[in-house]
C-alpha cells in the first residue's frame, strides 16, 4: 500500500470476502482505507461498508463528499443496509446525500425506512422481496419473479398479495419447484402465513422468528398491506445486542454500551448501580453500627465480615442467574414453584455445608478459638441457604409485579444479601460470645 | 381434555403451529400430552416433539415403546432433528428404534449422524439437501431438484457436486430463477463457496454464518466430499447457547446449566467460583488480621468495611465485563490500548469523585468525625479507581497468556478487589487516626 502498488493490491483483495476485507481495514489509517475503497468495484466497496464497524464506518463517511457516498455507496446496498448507513449521520447529510441517488423509488424506500425507530421491525425490515398477485397463474408469476429477483440478493419465500397490496399468503420456493406451470397462485399460495406489523418491537421479531424457526419474515402496515420482509440474519444482531445487553446488565452496567462509547455514556452506565451499591453498603453500616459494641470487645469478629458478606453476594448472584435465565427464555421446565424451592434449598444444604466445615477446618488450624469458629461457621451456613432462597425469590417476584427480573435482580439480590449476610453473622457473634466466654 | 372429547380439542388444536402446541404442552401431565399426541396427525406430532424442551422430550419419549417412537416420531423429522431426539436416549434404545424405520436410508443416515460430536459441525448438520451434478444442463437439473424437493423442508442454495460427490459449488435459487434451461450447470455455477468440515467446532460453524451472512453452510468431510449442510435455525440455537454460558459465567457458574438440570450438577457449577471466594476472603482475614489492634481501639473502622469491598468488586466487574465483551466480539475499537487507559481513568475518577463525595456528605451529616469520614473517602476513591484498572488489565493479560477471560475474569478481579480493597481501607485508617487522634 505503501508504495501505491495498484495491481499487488488488487490482486490481494481479488479473492476476499467483503467481511475479510473489513477486517483488514480495522487495521489501516484512514487514508489508506481510502486509497483501497477506491480500487474496489462498486459492489464490493458497498458490501465492505456494510460489513464495517458502527464508528469505523461513521468516521469513514464523514471523510466522503455526499455525491461520492450516495452514487458509490447506497445506490449499491440493499436498503435495510442503506438505511442503516444514512441513520448514522445528521439530517441534512441524510438529505444531501438521497437528492444524489437516480432512481427516485430507491431514494423514497430508503427515506421510509429512515422514519421507523430502529427497535421496531420497520426499523430493521427491507424493501427487497418478491411479490406476486394472487390471480395470476405460475407462468405470469415466474416471468414477474424472474424480473424482480434481479433486485433482489437472496430468494427465501414469494409473497402473495392482492390487488390493494394486502398480503395473502406466501408461496415457498419448494412449492414453485413442484407445481406444474398452468396452476393458479391462489390455489397453491400457503395461507398460514406469520407476519408483524412495522411497529413490532425487534425482541418480539426475534422471539417470532426463532420460535417458529423462519428465516424470512414479510412486515405489514396497519391495514395489512405488505412493506417489508426482515430476514434471520438482521434478527441474529438483534439477538447478539440483546445477549450483550443481558451480560452487561449481569455485571451491573445499566445500557447497553460499546467500549467506543464516550467517557460519558459509560459513567452514566455505571453509576446506578454504584449508588445502589452505596445505600446498601451504607444501610450496612447502620446494622453494624449496631453490634459495635460486641466488636470493640472482640475485634476479631471484624476478620471474616468482608468474607460473609461476598459469600452471600455471590450465592444470591448465582441462584438468580439461573432463574433469571429460564424466566428469559421461558424453559421453566416441568418442575413446580415447589419443585424448584426443594432442589435449590438441596443445592444450597450442600454448598453452605462444604463451606462452612472448610471454614471450620481453617479456623480450628489457625486456633482462633470457640466462640469466633462457630460464629463463621453457623453464619456461613446460614447465609449461604438465605441467599439462595432470596436470589431464587426475587426474580419471581419482581417478574410477578410485571418489572424485569433482569434489570433489577442483581443490585436489588447483592445489596440485600449484604445487609442480611451482615446481621446474621454478628448476631451469631454476638450469641456465641456471650454463651461461650 | 378431561372429557376425552377428542372433536373439541382437536377443533382447538388444528389452527395452532406445532411451536404453540409444544407451549401448551409444557402445562399439562404426561397421561394429558399422550393423549393429545395421539389425536395429531404425524407430521404435526413430529414438529411438536422437537419443539419440546429437552427433558420434556426426553420424559415423553420414554414413556413410549420404540416402534411407536420410530414410526411415529423419528420417521416423520428431519435426520438432525431425529439424531438430536435419538441422542438423548440410551444406545440400546437407540439400536432398537432404528431398527423400527422401514427406510434402511435413512436409518442410516441418522445412524452416521449419531456418531459425531454434538459440538462439531456434524452434530448439528441435517442430510437432507438439494444436490445436482456439475456434468448435467439446467433441465436435467430442474427435474431432479423436483425430486429431491419433496423430501426437503426448505431450500436455500443447491449445491452442485462432481461424480465423486465432491463440492465444486452453489446455484443460487436466484441463479436458477434467472437461467435459460438448456444452460450448463458446470457453467452458472458459484465456485465461491465457503464450506465446513464435519469435525469443525460448532462455535467457527456461528462465527463464520454470521461474519459472511450465511442461511446455510455445506459440510464437506475430509476429502472435500458434500454430506451434509447446516441451516441458519441451528446456528441460532448454538448462539443462544454461547450467550447462556457467557451469562452464567458471568455470575460465577462456571458450567453450562439449564433449571432442570440435577442438584448435583448444579452443585458442581456453582461451588469452583464459591472456593475462589473462600480463599479471596480467608486472605482478606490475614490482611485484616494485620490491623486488629487499631480496629480494637477504634472499631467504628468495622462500619464500612463491607461497603469498600463491595464497591471494589463492582467496579471491577463493570470494566472487565465491558473488556471481556469486546475480546469476545473481536470489536476493540480504534483506541490504543493507550487511548483504553485513559478513558477508562477517566470513568473511573468521574466514578470515584462521585462516591467519595457522597460518603463524606453522609458522614458529615451523621458526624462520624474526621478520621472516619476522611478514611472512608480516600479508600473509596483510591479502591474505585485501583478496581477499574484491575478489571482492565486482567482480562488483557489473561488473554495474553491464552487464558478465556471469560472464564477467569469474575473470580480474580472479584476476590482480588476484595483483599487489596481492606488493605487501602485499613490503611487509610491507620494513617488518618494517627495523624488526627
Amino acid at each position: 500500500i505503501d508504495h501505491h502498488d495498484e495491481k499487488a493490491v488488487l490482486a490481494l483483495l481479488d479473492d476476499l470476502h467483503p467481511a475479510d476485507i473489513a477486517e483488514i481495514y480495522g487495521e489501516l489509517d484512514l487514508d489508506e482505507a481510502k486509497y483501497i475503497y477506491f480500487l474496489l468495484d462498486d459492489d464490493t466497496a458497498a458490501d465492505v461498508l456494510t460489513e464495517l464497524p458502527e464508528d469505523d464506518k461513521l468516521r469513514f463517511l464523514e471523510s466522503l463528499p455526499s455525491e461520492v457516498i450516495a452514487k458509490r455507496f447506497i445506490d449499491k446496498m440493499d436498503s435495510d443496509d442503506a438505511a442503516d448507513v444514512l441513520g448514522q449521520l445528521d439530517s441534512s447529510t441524510q438529505q444531501e446525500v438521497l437528492s444524489h441517488i437516480e432512481d427516485i423509488e430507491v431514494a423514497g424506500d430508503i427515506a421510509d425506512l429512515l422514519t421507523y425507530d430502529e427497535h421496531t421491525a420497520g426499523g430493521i425490515m427491507a424493501k427487497e422481496l418478491i411479490k406476486v398477485r394472487d390471480s395470476w397463474n405460475m407462468n405470469t408469476c415466474i416471468r414477474s419473479m424472474r424480473q424482480q429477483a434481479e433486485e433482489v440478493d437472496e430468494v427465501y419465500y414469494v409473497y402473495v398479495v392482492d390487488s390493494r397490496d394486502v398480503l395473502k399468503g406466501t408461496l415457498s420456493l419448494k412449492r414453485l419447484l413442484l407445481s406444474p406451470e398452468d396452476i393458479q397462485i391462489r390455489d397453491i399460495l400457503n395461507e398460514d402465513v406469520i407476519s408483524v406489523r412495522v411497529d413490532t418491537s425487534t425482541d418480539e421479531v426475534s422471539n417470532i422468528m426463532d420460535k417458529y424457526g423462519l428465516v424470512a419474515l414479510p412486515v405489514v402496515d396497519g391495514v395489512g398491506r405488505l412493506v417489508g420482509r426482515i430476514t434471520i440474519d438482521d434478527v441474529v444482531d438483534v439477538m447478539r445486542e440483546e445477549a450483550e445487553k443481558d451480560y452487561q446488565l449481569a455485571s451491573g452496567i445499566t445500557e447497553d454500551v460499546e467500549i467506543s462509547d464516550s467517557v460519558w455514556i459509560h459513567t452514566r452506565a455505571r453509576i446506578p448501580w454504584l449508588l445502589i451499591g452505596l445505600l446498601g453498603g451504607v444501610l450496612g453500616s447502620r446494622v453494624i453500627g449496631g453490634f459495635i459494641g460486641i466488636l470493640g470487645e472482640h475485634p476479631h469478629l471484624a476478620l471474616f465480615m468482608p468474607l460473609i458478606g461476598a459469600m452471600g453476594g455471590n450465592v444470591g448472584i448465582q441462584s438468580s442467574a439461573i432463574v433469571v435465565q429460564s424466566l428469559a427464555s421461558g424453559s421453566m421446565g416441568l418442575d413446580t414453584n415447589w419443585g424448584k424451592l426443594v432442589k435449590e434449598l438441596t443445592i444450597a444444604f450442600l454448598n453452605a455445608t462444604v463451606l462452612s466445615l472448610i471454614m471450620f477446618g481453617y479456623n480450628y488450624i489457625v486456633d482462633a478459638g470457640w466462640p469466633l469458629s462457630l460464629t463463621v461457621s453457623a453464619a456461613m451456613f446460614s447465609v449461604v441457604v438465605f441467599a439462595s432462597m432470596f436470589g431464587t425469590f426475587v426474580p419471581l417476584l419482581l417478574k410477578r409485579i410485571n418489572i424485569d427480573p433482569a434489570v433489577a435482580t442483581g443490585p436489588f439480590v447483592t445489596t440485600l444479601n449484604d445487609i442480611i449476610g451482615m446481621f446474621i453473622y454478628l448476631t451469631f457473634g454476638a450469641l456465641f460470645y456471650a454463651l461461650l466466654l
